[in-house]
Formats: C-alpha cells, structure tokens, sequence
C-alpha cells in the first residue's frame, strides 16, 4: 500500500471563472499522488467567479499540498484554503438567556456530530451557566448595561478571540446587536441565527408579528453578521407548518425548535468549510 | 331507516364569544333529527370571536336547518352560513398569459377533486384559449391597454359575476392590479396566488429578488384580495428549498409548480366553506 | 366577574356515534356555567366511533364536572376522561446509552415546553447518570444480561409505576424488546421511537438498510408499543430528505435529531390528551 | 472571442475509483479549449467505483469531445457518455385510465420545463385520447385482456421504441406488470411511479393500506423498473403529511399530486442525465 501515513484533507479555491483550472488543481493533487474522494464545484453566472470544494487523502504533509494548491491559485488570482477534515473549529458561543441554542450546540459537539470545540461561552447574564457547566464548556458572564458596558463586552470578545485562536463566533440568541466595528473584523465568521425567516419580518418580536399576519409557516435563517442589520448572506433556512390555533407563545416553542436546528446545520457547513461566499450570496456544498 | 331522503349540508357559525353556544347550536340540530359527522371550533383570544364548522346529515329540507341556526344566530349576535356538502362553486377565473395556474385549476375540477364548476376563464391575452377549450371551459378576452380598458375590463367581471350566479373569483397569475373598489366588492371571494411567501418580497419578479438574496427557500402564498396589495389575509403557504445553483429562470420553474398547488388547495378551502375570517387573519377549518 | 375561582379542565369524550352527543355533552357543561375555549371532534367511518376532546374554564370542581360528564357517557356507552389543563403528567423514561432522545425530552420539559415531570429515568446502563443529574431527575440503572435480568428489570419497572404514580412510559431508544405480558399491562401508555418510519425497515440497523436500499428520504415514527413488534398505533411520523452522498453513519446522525423531535412531539401530544385510540389506528387532537 | 460556434454538451463519466481521474478527464476537456460550467462527483464507499457528471462548453464538434473523452474511459476502465445539453430525449409514455402523471409530463414538457418529447402516448383503454389529443401527441391504444394481448402490447412497445428512436419509457400509471423480459431490455430507461413510498407498502391499494395502518405520512416514488417488482433503484421520493381525517379517498386525491409531481421530478432527471446507477442504488447529480 502506497499511503505509509495516509492524512485526509479539505480543500477550497476560488478565482474568476475560466478554463482549465479543474485540470490545473487536481493536476497538483495528481502530482503528490492524493486521492480526491469527495469534490463540488460552482461557477456563478452572477459574479464570473468558480467555486470549488473538495476532500482529499495524501500521504504527503499538508504544507506541500497548500504549497502546491498555492501556487495554482496564484496562477489564477485566486485564493485557497487546506485543513485536515474533520478538524475541531475553535468556536465561541455568544449567548444571553435563552438555553436552546445553546443547548443544541453543546450536544451535537458533545456526540460527535458537529466538529467544533467550545472555549468559551460568553453571555450577557448567568443563567446558562449550569448548561456550560454539564457540558464541561468554561463560561462567564459580563451585564451589558450601558454602552460602556457593550464596548467592554465587545473588548473582552476580541481578547478571548486573540487568545484562545477562536476561528467562528457563533450567536445562539445573543439578542444584542454587534457593532459595526465588530462585524466587519469578524466578516465571514460571525454567524447569527434569526428567529424567523429573512426577509421576513424583521426587528422585535417577529412571532407576535407573524401571528398578527397570520402567516401559516413560521422559520429561522442562520446568516454571517453584517453591518447591515438581518441582511448577511444567507446560511440556511427552515420553516414548519402553523395553524391559526397557534398562540403567540406556541409559535415562540415552535420556533425555538426550528431555530435551534438550523443554527447547529449552519455551524456544522461552516466547520466543515462547506460555505463560501460568492457577493452577497452564499455557495453551499452540501 | 329514519332518513328516507339524506341530504348532507355544510354549516358555519360565527359568534362574539361565549358560554353555551356549541350547546345551543348542535341544540337546533339535534331537533331536526341531523347527525353531526364532522366538526371543528375555534375561539380566537386575539378578538373574542367564536368559530364553528361541521357537517351534518339530515332528512329534512336544507330550508329549515338554515331557519332553525338563524335564530340562534341570531341570539348570538352571530351569522350562519349553510351549503349543500360537496356543491360546484360557480368560480371565474382570471388569467393572462401564464397556463400552469389556470391548467391545475380546470384539471383538478375535471377529476373531481376540487369542487368547482367554471362558467368562465377571462384572460387579458388569448393564450390561454386552447387549454380551456380542451376543459370544455367558456373562454373570453379582452386586451386591456389603458386605464379605460381596465375599468371596462373589470365591469366585465362584474357583468359576468351577476349574469352567472359567479360565487368566487380566482386571480390564477392574473398580473393586473385589481382596483380598490373591485376588491371591495369581492371582499372575501376574490383570491389571489402570490409568488413568493408572503411578507417575504412583494412587488415586482420576487424569484429575481429572491435569488439576488441567496435564499434558500421559495414558496408561495394564497392569500384573500384587499385594496392593500398583497396585505390580504392568508390562506395557504408553501415553500420548496432551492440551492444557490438554481438560476432566476430555474426558480421561476420551481415557483410555477408551487404556486399551482397552493392556490389548487386555497381554492378548495373556500368551496368546502372551510375558510372563516378572524379580523385579517384567516380560520382554516382544514 | 362571574368566575371566583376559575379552573381550566381537558376532557375526553367517546362513544358509539349517534345523533345528539355534542348537544348532551355540551349541555353538561352549560349547566356547570362552564365555557368551552377548544373543542375538536371526530366520528370514525371505520369504527363507527364517535371522538371528542376539548377544553373548558369551570368555576366548580372539577368532581362536577366529571359527574356530569359520566352521566353522559354512561347514556351513550361512552367513556369519558377530565384532567387538569396542563397538569405534568407522571413519565418515566426507560433508556439505554443512547442520549439523544432522553436529553430532548428532558430539556423540553424543563423549559416547560413538555407538560411532564420524571420521577425516574431508568436505562440498563450507566451513561445517562450525567444527563438525568444536569437535569436534577433521579436515574436508576439495572444491567440487563440474561432473561433473569429483563424480568427483574421489568418487575423493577412495575414497583416504580405504582410507587410512583406512573401515567407514561417512554421507551427513549431503550433498545430492548417489552414482554407481551409488559405490553399488555400498559396498553396505550407505552411509546416507543421507531428509527425509520413504518412500515418501511423494521428490526435491526435500519439506517443501514436505508442507506443499502439507496431511498432518498429518511423518517422516525412514534407509536404505542403492543406485543405486535412495532405494529402499534402511529403517533407521530417525520421525515428528511437525504441523498446518495450519505453515509450511513451520518444517516444516523440525521436519524437522531428526528427521533428526538417525533418522540418528543409524540409524548407531547399524550400528555395534553390529544391522542384517542380507533382500534389500531390514533385520532390526534393537534 | 474564441467560440466561434458555442456547443454546450453535457458528459457523465464512470469508472472503478483510483488517483488522479478528474485530473485526466479534465486534462482531456482542457486540451479541446473547454471550459467546464457545472460539475458534480462521488466516489461511492459502497461499490469502490467512481461517478463523475459535467457540463462544458466547446466549439469543436462534440465527436471529438467524445473521441477524447473515450479513450481517457478506456485507461480508467469506465464508461462516458456526451449529449447535447438541453436536448429533448425521446420519450414513450405507458398510461392506462389515470391522467394525472400523463397530464403532469405532457403540460412540463409543453411549457419547456421538462426536455423531453413523446413521439407516443400508448394506453391499454381509451381515456387519454383527448387529453394526448390536446398536446398534440399521437396516442394509441390496445386493450390488454389475456397473457396474448399482454405479449403483443409489449411487442408494439418494442416497435416503437425501435422505429421511434425512443430513449426512455415512463410508466405514468400504467397499472400492469412488465415482463422479466422487457424489464431487463430496458434496464435503466424504465421509470414507474410507485403510489406509496417505498419499501413500504407493495402491492395493490397502498392507499387503503396506509389508511387502515393509521399512518400519518403519505407519499410517492419514482424507481427504476426490474424484474424483481417494486424492487428497482430508487430515483424520487416525497412525503405530504395526512391526518386521521383523511378518508381513503382523499388519500388516494392527495396520492395523485404528490405522484404526479415525483415522476415529473424524476423523468426530468433522467433526461438531463442526472442519474448514474451504483449497484443497486441511484447516485443523483441535482
């Protein structure tokens, strides 16, 4: 057998679209005797940019595969990036009050099926401390009572960023909105989940304006924080089905469920460098 | 046997709230010997108003079941609607260019499956001649290129409406403002398909809009007209996923078929009398 | 205001159907000055049974209200069922190893989304003591290893009901086939998860029959547990889309966040007196 | 610009899985000056074989795409097909009474949504006449009363396909069972819809099955056709969620949509050379 230490990677690239850069990517990989096991690809019509994803078993280091991948990109004015699959991603948990978030996070992480690791949760108040707590997860909670107190807590996110090498910052119904300083340092890795579908109904309580619309789907949208308030590029949606005999509060549990869910299939695409970003709109390889 | 002649009639009832009613109103029933086989009631917290739907067998005339409920709708302060269970609604339609939405329609009615009859499709273009003449469906169109010949257009539909005992209207891809006062005449039989869910993008080529957002799903609504365009109550909503690899074109693809099904299934809502309206949002007795 | 002391009751109503049972029932409830808020019904072509649940706010005891009740019922043949509105109903869960399904049903619960308390989560190992702990329910675990063991285990299982007051018991992923006699005694109290949907895979490993049969959806059914392996009534049923890039180990990732979501909607449902029982078939009050 | 005369071909590739095949198949693409659009792969754990599925744009003739394509298929041991992207794959429909899956391919294919054409519309009773008539697509039909008739039906199937061109044969309802024979003449270009979701309930009357099984999902599949019946590759499946409500007829009404819309899915993907078979599992290209 040829693979004396077999290391399976993942790979992106992007540049603007054109011909023979398939032939040329995977010609570096031939070159180091990988063997590609799962590859995606986009071109977009939209903004002449080419997508590609792939997994790939190498028996070389990952340097020389990024090395090699490197030089095709540059080739190409493009960009790429190598990571050993499955890879734990340091994620920070952004949260408040609300556990369900939370929660579904910290339990996919603690099974098995979602591939991050959890140094900090950090919220605006104590009462996901005991849930950080069972799961083992370090927490700690700063009030954010005054706009004093939100460039503290942002301050206190960015040390935490800088010294723990956190790569995805995750809001699991943080319910404060980051400031636009924050939001642009953390582009394409600051990912929020809104509770009910975008571009739905927008700002405060969307359940009691969906029911007062009397809508008969209610959703969630896990999206990259912008500046632009709700309007980041797309991650993933779901919605379920609701009756008029829905109260309020039900379509808020309903809710929670959906959103809870969605936000862990965003974190998961991310940590899996399943999401790339084509403009304003997102490239899912699913 | 006691029922030498059955007849099965469908019955609404609606009320301000309070005890008692379901009591008085199966009461009347159970005088006149009926049986009641289906029935669903709803009271809403958001305006005091009480719901009821049901069927019922009897073997006298649908005449004094409708005069036995109207006295004790009347006690209520309520209104009583009763049909023949399973009744051709006499529905026009309105179309323009598109067939899928007229083409469910007619051929769902043709199965069974949805009871309507269709005494005529009324087009702004002759597209859609062939496919009603194929559905043995009385066909008429009238260009309309003007504000003139929109008001004559319109006094049409009224001519029609009176002329052919017409119970509801159906906007199927219809692509014309239905002016206010139209609408006001036909408040809640005049029934429109949204393309898009609703209060997701409204206005003009929403698949455009939508795809232009990245979203990972579209849908459709059907919703009642009123003068405040696309803010009438809803009746039905769909949504299907969609990747970021479907092009506008595909999505508008996707959208014809969803639109047809949801407007098939508000359309049959409204015949099987199973719509109510709660204020601006709507009772699906489904 | 009329109403001293206000309680709010769940009642159940079945019989053989006939003309006049919601007039009696509800005039039961008029005489008790009560007001019905909820109030859905069902008569079975099959069974030829006749199926009521609703809700009413009642200013006397619920022992009136229940008398009252009986008094109809035992006119009709019928039975009748009155509870506290939303009461916690007594749940035991019988577990394994397998966390998912026990964490749902213990999180919702605590969030109070899920009318249940626990007084035990009894598994025939040790790995849940950590979750039933985070959650503050008392845990219990009986090795299973041999037939000796399962009788013990189900004796065991027995005590608790009595001792405890048991209404429900769920077999959260428990992994271990219940004795006829078990069955028997708990007869439309005892609801399993099925991994795969009936009647599509029964018996072992379905996910990886699933995935051998290359089907393109994946689901979880709830039911009620009769001596007829998985063949008793259906509760609840969900489905996902999956494709051919699945393998089967992430099949069963997908499967757990179904089974987790069915099985708690389905003890859901049994704890707000929604699930009536038509011979093999279930009529849910949703 | 270098197209002097655009083609836009689409290419399937298979082959037992090794390093370096996208390399070579690409380098051969590269070498014709194409430029690759679309492109999806899969290297199936299961089988150890290798699916490859691509869209390019070229200005040679697609004989030489082929030619190049060929020989790179020989040194991998695979299999290559090229066709023209977009082109209307020759289409034999088998209906018998029913008109809903017939009427769903026909009305697709009218609007351009569905590339196929149907140079025969073949039944064993008369029913579809008019609505074949309405498309414009000659029918035929012979009644199948005897083991003969079966075996001259299925002889006239043959001439068809033969004098026609014919690509693929969809059974649109079709109610009888095709011969071993036939089956294995046309493995892999034979498509049935299958009313109910499979492997769960075979065999005549799914829907009076799923009704008196109580389920609560209802669906449709769109497999491949073998011998062993109901038993081939699965290439489609969807689910609509039914209440206890639903009489069998209405399941049957609500059966008919979801089938009609399964087989259209289905038939699309097989004409856009979506689906590639991997034993006796479908890898679908969506």
């Amino acid at each position: 057998m040829a693979y004396a230490c077999l290391v399976r990677s993942v790979v992106t690239f992007t540049c603007p679209d054109g011909p023979g850069i398939v032939h040329s990517v995977t010609g570096a990989v031939v070159l180091l005797d990988g063997n590609i096991l799962e590859s995606q690809q986009y071109s977009s019509p939209d903004t002449g940019r080419f997508f590609m994803r792939f997994e790939v078993e190498h028996d070389t280091a990952r340097d020389s595969l990024h090395t090699a991948l490197k030089d095709v990109a540059r080739r190409y004015h493009g960009e790429v990036t190598t990571d050993e699959a499955g890879r734990l991603v340091r994620t920070m948990i952004l949260g408040s009050k609300a556990p369900h978030c939370v929660s579904a996070l910290l339990s996919h992480a603690r099974v098995g099926s979602l591939p991050i690791t959890v140094p900090l949760v950090l919220a605006n108040h104590d009462d996901l401390a005991p849930l950080a707590q069972f799961y083992g997860v370090p927490f700690e909670s700063r009030p954010i009572d005054g706009d004093d107190a939100k460039a503290a807590f942002e301050q206190r996110v960015r040390e935490v960023i800088s010294q723990q090498d956190i790569e995805l910052v995750v809001l699991a119904r943080y319910m404060r909105i980051v400031s636009p300083e924050l939001c642009d340092e953390l582009a394409g890795r600051l990912i929020n989940i809104h509770h009910s579908f975008l571009p739905g109904f927008k700002g405060a309580d969307p359940y009691a304006q969906a029911h007062a619309r009397g809508v008969k789907l209610i959703g969630a949208t896990a999206h990259f924080v912008t500046a632009d308030l709700d309007e980041g590029p797309i991650i993933a949606q779901r919605v379920t089905p609701v009756t008029h005999a829905r109260s309020v509060q039900q379509m808020r549990e309903i809710g929670r469920d959906i959103e809870a869910v969605t936000l862990t299939s965003a974190v998961k695409l991310w940590a899996e460098h399943r999401i790339l970003l084509d403009g304003v709109r997102t490239v899912i390889f699913d």
